[in-house]
């Protein structure tokens, strides 16, 4: 009786090699996706940050948007954005849990200074002024906040303050912003 | 004993002469809403448009936006969109039901042509490319097809087509878009 394993593990290589370029596009690619895309089946991470998890669902280096950007995220029981503000329109809606935005709309002053807070909750919907500082909590202990969160002027660039009273000028610029970071490829330099 | 009557109708007038401009105000004013609105509370309507529930959360008119708009629209079984295009980034999120996206990607033929149709279920996304005819149908007999619609440059002026023959200089232009259209006040005209 012949030993069928080689041959079988041939074929898995062949498989592979040629599945492989397509797999790993449709993770990053422009015309790697279909245009109808199940939300659960999109690839997601917490991008380093600890009780996140972000999917994008239309974005500027995955799907070449040049105007708008639709993120999902989940935050687990207690954790947050950043402080942060950005030069764009930000709209929120929230789709489950509860938590808080804090928010400082002092344009005029050096730091953001104390935040009010507002409680946000499921079907509830908010607009964050351009360039005002903030930040959203999920404050509640037992349930995840889901959120989609929609930005103009993709990528996103995004100023982080440590806290409340960081000087405007003293905050660290994140650009371009981490999501999908790795799908970046440097453009062959034309010389022509 | 005295009648009452008369001095409740006149406390009632002067109540509503005090709150009618604050609940007409928040109904369009921007400075109107409270910054985190819950969705149910917020106005909706069809709109003149048999089987649709219109909700803006965040819009031009309504909310000031200059670069996105963001609406949660309700298709009732059997209905749909206008064929139509734009020349705006658009994103869909469909939260719940079911349906078809038709859409005429040519962008070379003098009219959209025979469309593509695509399945779209709770729980997807998808990006009309600028300027591709298209649209959204629910084709569940029995569940409503609710979506998140979100555009670029607001206010969104829409060509819409009789059927999927017509040439695209025959389509009709409707701009400024209805959504929201009777919280538009015509600026009063400064002569300096």
């Amino acid at each position: 009786m012949c030993d069928l394993r080689p041959f079988l593990l041939l074929i898995a290589l062949i498989t592979w090699l040629f599945l492989a370029p397509t797999l790993l596009a449709s993770k990053c690619g422009i015309n790697g996706f279909p245009l109808v895309r199940n939300i659960n089946e999109l690839p997601q991470s917490n991008y380093g940050r600890e009780g996140l998890s972000h999917i994008t669902l239309a974005g500027s280096l995955l799907h070449g948007m040049k105007e708008i950007e639709v993120w999902l995220q989940t935050f687990s029981p207690g954790s947050r954005t950043p402080i942060h503000r950005h030069s764009c329109e930000e709209v929120f809606i929230v789709l489950k849990g509860n938590g808080t935005l804090h928010l400082a709309s002092d344009v005029h002053g050096r730091y953001p200074g104390h935040p009010k807070v507002f409680p946000i909750f499921a079907n509830s919907t908010f607009i964050i002024p351009v360039n005002d500082v903030h930040q959203v909590w999920n404050t509640d202990n037992n349930a995840d906040l889901q959120i989609v969160v929609i930005v103009s002027r993709p990528p996103v660039k995004v100023f982080i303050y440590e806290d409340w009273l960081m000087p405007h000028i003293a905050a660290r610029l994140k650009y371009p912003y981490y999501w999908d970071e790795e799908c970046f490829d440097t453009p062959v330099r034309d010389e022509l």
